[in-house]
C-alpha cells in the first residue's frame, strides 16, 4: 500500500480532518555538520587542528489549524543531541524536547494572540529558520545577544500604512528565562517589543536566507526590537549561563536590555542582512547578598553582522560576512573579535536539499586567531 | 496532496493494514498552563506571589491492534519536560520517555492478559487520562497516594452478575519502583488488586471527568484497590524518593500496602467522584543497617477527595473539589491539609479543545495558607 | 476515515512524494524483556536471584529516498531508557536519542557514499538488527568487542568475482568515541575496513538471525573486518568508558586495534553464525601524565561466539549457542569466561511477531557461575 505524499520539502502529510476541522503538515529534517578549524601562530602557521563532525540538527514538526483556520498551532521537536542540550534542575531534568508549542489565535482582523512556548520577536537571524540559513550556520553577533524562545504570550499586528507600505507590531510577555523551564519563574519578567516596516510590501523572503524567489524588484524589511528583561538571572538576558549566587541558594537578578535593529533587503538574487544588537543592565555585576562579586557579569556590549550574497542561475550562491562584536572589556574581560566569512552554497532543492560550505577567520584582539572550515547538507522533507 | 483524517479529536490516523492484519491509532496533543499562587499573611493578605508557565504535557500515542483483534497495544510517549522527568542512574541516566508499552491480549472470553508498561489498577483519579480531567489538574490525595505506573503484568476480567450489575476484577504483579525503571528489581515485588462494581451497568464515562454524555439514567462506579508493595524501597510505594541507606550504597526495604476506595458518579451533566485513600507500611522509619535513622520515613496516613460539577447546556462546566490529607503526624512531621476548589471550563470539542480554569485555597494546619490560580489550554487531537 | 496501510510488519507508511521526487517508509517496534538470574553456590543450589522486566527496546524509523532513488537517507531514534542510554557532557548532556541519521549516495556503479550516523561495517552480530535476533539477545562476544556505531563516512562498493561469487567491500572513517558525541574529536581518527565474501551469492538471510527464508540451497558469507582506532580514548576502542587522566583534566589515548572474522550460513531451515573477535593496543594500561597508572585499561583479549538454530516446519526455532571471552589476564584482571544458552523461539509472524525464550549458563574461571532465564516479546510494525 503506497500513500501520496506531496512533492519533497512540502512535509510528509497534509492531514485535512473530516469537516475540515483541522489540519496538520508533518514534516521533519536532518542537518549534517562537518567542522575543522586551526588556531593561528605567531609565524602564521596553523597548529591545534579541531574537528568535528555531528548531526546538527534534526526536527519533527506539526502545525496546521484546529477547530477554525483562526486558530493556528505549532509543535516542533528536537531530536538531535545539539537541539535538546541545556536541561537542568530547571528544566525537571529532563532534556529540551520540544523546541515550540504554541497556539496563534487571529482573534481580531490583523490582531493575533500567541499561547505558549516559541521564538520572541528579536533579532531577524535568529527568527530566520535553521533550516533556511545563508550560510552554514548563524553569525557571532547572534550567538551573543539573541534572545531565542521562551514561554509567554505575544500580540502581533499588522496594517497597511499607504500604498505598499507595511507595518508589522509584534509585543510579547514572557517567563525570561528561555525554553522549556518548568520551575516558578525567577525574577521578573520579559518584555519584547519589535517593530516591522516593510517600505516595498510583504514578501516571501523576509525570513528566510538568500534570495530564492528571485524578487523582481526589490523588497526590504526595516525593524528594530527592545526587550526588556526585568531583574533577570541569566547573564545575556533569557540565555546564556545562571547567575548564582551565595554558593548555589540564589540567583543574582538585574534588569536587562537589549536592543536590535536589523534589516533584510531582496532583490533580483541579490540578498543583504544586516543587523546590530546592543545590550545593557542595571547593574552587569553579579553580588552576592553580601555584596561580594560572584564573578559571573551580564554580558553587555555591541555587535554588528552585515551579510550579503547573490544567487547564480544555476542555484549557486556565494555570500560573504562581516561580524564584529565589542563586549564591554572593562565588565567582562573579553576582546574585540571580529570575524570574515565567506560562504559558497548550491541550492539543489531550495533550503530543502542544499550543500553548504564556508570558512571563516576570527580575528581576536589581542588573542589567538582562528580559521574554521564548515560542510553542511541539509535534508529537509 | 491531500490526506483524509479524522474528525477533530478522533486522532490524526485510523491505519487499517492491509488484509486487516493490524489497525494503528496515532494521535497527539498539547497542555498550556498558567499557574500564580501566593502565600496568605496572617493579616489576611496575600504575599510571595509565584508563576509559573508552561507546555505542562504533551503526548504522542500509538493503539490498535495487532495480528489479531484480540491482541491490542499501546504505545505513549511523553514530550513535555514534565512529562519526561524523573531519570536517574536507575533508568540508565534517561528521561522517561515511554509513558506506556502495553501488550493486551484477550485469551479467553472476557479474561484479558496485559504485559508491559502502563497504569496500575489504582485509584480511579489516577486512570482517568490527564486528558479527561474535570478541574486543571489532579488533587492532593492523587499526588500524596497514587501508584502510577509500573511494569509488569496484569490480568483483567469482567462478568455480568445479574440484570445490568457488572463487576470488574483487575489484578497487577509488578517491579514495584515506578516506570522506565532499566535496573534489577530492588526489594520485593508489588500486587495491586482492584474490584469495580458498576449496578447500572458499563457506561463510556467511568473513567472520565464531567459528564459529557449527559447520561439518562444514573450510571455508577463503585470500586476499592487494595495494594501491596513488599520491601518497598521508595517512600510513597512505587512512588515518591527513593529511601537511601548507609550512605548511598543501599536501600531501606519495608512492605508497604495502600487501601483505596473510590466511585464515579454521572447522571444528566451531573458528575461526582470520590476517593479515600489510606497508606500503611510495616515501619515507616527509614534506617540504615546499624539500626540509626536516615531521616527518611514512607508517607504514610489517609487522604480524602470528593468533587462534583453541572455540566451547563452550553458545555461550561462548574465544579468543586474538597481534599484532605492527614498524613501520621508523629512519623512524617506534616500537618494536615485541606484544600478547596472552585473550577470553571468550556468544553469547546469536548475534551478534545478545553479552556479551564480553577482557584484553590490551601489550608495548613498551623502553617501558612495559599492560593492558587490556574488556567489551562488543552489541544487533544 | 480510515487509512490503507501495508501489512503488518512491513511499516505504518511507505510515502511517495508527488512526482516520486522522495518516498518514506514510517516504522516502529517495540521489544518487552524479562529477565531473572541466579547466582551458583559451591554446593549446587541457585541463590541471589534477581529479575528485571523492561521495555528493552522501542524504535521509530524512517528510511527511503530523496530527490533520487540513488539517493538514500535513514533516521532511527530510539524511544526507550536502555536505547537512549550513554548521554554525558560529550554528547550535550543530552540522551542518545538518534540511532541512526545517514545519506548513501550510489554515486558511481556499485559504489555507495555514506555520510552520517551509522553502524560501523563491524561484526556480523553487531550489524544484524536488534529486531532481527535468532536468541533473545547479542552474545557477550559482541557486547565486549563491537564497534556500534559511529559519525563519519563510508564507503562501499560490491563486485561479482565470476560465477556466483559475490566480494562486498567496505571503508569507514569515522571520529572514533561512538554515536552521538557533540564534542571535538578526542584523539585520532577510526578506520575500519572490511571484506565480505558470498561464495554462493547474495541472499536475504545475510544479515539476520534464523533461517527464516528456509534457503533451498546452501548460502555464506565469509567476512573480516580490521578496525585501527587511533589514539582512542575509550576502553572498548570506540565503545566502553572514556579513559581519563589527570584527574579528570584529559584523556589517555592509545591506538586500539580489533580483527573481526566472521560467517553466516543458512540452508533449508538451518543456520549458522560464527565470530571471533581480537582486540590489541598499543599500550593497554592508562597513565597518567606522570607516567602513573590510572588504574584503566583497555580491554585487550580474544573472543569467540558459535550459534546454530533449526526452524521447524511450524516456525518454532530451536537454536544453541557457545561464547567463549578470555580477555588478557595480566592487563585486564579479568577470568575467562564460556557461556552456553539455549534458546526457542516462535516467529508468529516472522521477526515482526514473535516471542523468544533463552536459558544461559555462565562459567566463570574461578569465579561463580551464574544462570539467566529470559523471555522476550517482539511487535514490529
Amino acid at each position: 500500500q503506497v500513500t501520496d505524499a506531496p512533492a519533497f520539502g512540502k512535509g510528509l502529510f497534509n492531514l485535512v480532518g473530516k469537516d475540515s476541522t483541522f489540519t496538520m503538515k508533518i514534516a521533519t529534517r536532518m542537518q549534517f555538520l562537518g567542522v575543522a578549524s586551526w588556531q593561528k601562530e605567531e609565524g602564521g602557521g596553523l597548529i591545534n587542528p579541531e574537528s568535528n563532525y555531528l548531526v546538527r540538527r534534526s526536527r519533527l514538526k506539526f502545525d496546521g489549524f484546529v477547530y477554525s483556520p483562526k486558530l493556528e498551532y505549532k509543535l516542533e521537536l528536537g531530536l538531535s543531541n545539539r537541539d535538546m542540550s541545556g536541561g537542568s534542575e530547571l528544566t525537571s531534568g529532563s532534556p529540551r524536547y520540544i523546541m515550540d508549542a504554541v497556539v496563534m489565535w487571529n482573534f481580531y482582523e490583523n490582531f493575533e494572540l500567541w499561547v505558549g512556548q516559541t521564538k520572541l520577536p528579536g533579532n531577524v537571524e535568529r527568527v530566520v529558520s535553521s533550516a533556511n540559513l545563508q550560510l552554514v550556520d548563524r553569525s557571532l553577533v547572534n550567538s551573543r545577544f539573541n534572545i531565542d524562545r521562551d514561554m509567554g504570550i505575544q500580540l502581533r499586528h499588522k496594517t497597511n500604512l499607504f500604498g505598499d507600505v507595511v507595518m508589522r507590531e509584534k509585543f510579547a510577555i514572557s517567563q525570561g528565562e528561555g525554553r522549556n523551564v518548568t520551575g516558578d519563574n525567577l525574577g521578573g519578567y520579559q518584555y519584547t517589543s519589535r517593530l516591522e516596516l516593510l517600505p516595498f510590501g510583504e514578501f516571501k523572503g523576509d525570513y528566510t536566507g538568500a534570495d530564492l524567489e528571485r524578487e523582481t524588484s526589490p523588497k526590504l524589511m526595516l525593524a528594530a526590537t527592545y526587550d526588556i528583561n526585568q531583574d533577570a538571572v541569566r547573564n545575556r538576558s533569557n540565555q546564556g549561563s545562571y547567575m548564582e549566587i551565595d554558593n548555589g541558594t540564589g540567583f543574582y537578578e538585574t534588569t536587562t536590555k537589549t536592543l536590535f535593529v536589523d534589516a533584510m533587503f531582496k532583490y533580483n538574487g541579490f540578498s543583504f542582512m544586516g543587523e546590530y544588537a546592543h545590550r545593557d543592565a542595571n547593574d552587569p555585576l553579579a553580588k552576592n547578598s553580601d555584596g561580594t562579586l560572584t564573578g559571573d557579569e551580564v554580558q553587555v556590549g555591541d555587535g554588528l553582522n552585515l551579510q550579503m550574497g547573490y544567487l547564480l542561475k544555476n542555484d549557486w550562491e556565494v555570500s560573504g560576512r562581516y561580524t564584529t562584536i565589542k563586549l564591554d572589556e572593562n565588565i567582562t574581560g573579553k576582546s574585540p573579535e571580529d570575524q570574515y566569512t565567506l560562504g559558497l552554497s548550491k541550492y539543489i532543492v531550495g533550503h530543502k536539499l542544499k550543500v553548504q560550505t564556508d570558512i571563516s577567520y576570527l580575528n581576536v584582539d589581542g588573542g589567538t586567531d582562528e580559521v574554521m572550515y564548515r560542510l553542511q547538507l541539509d535534508v529537509h522533507f
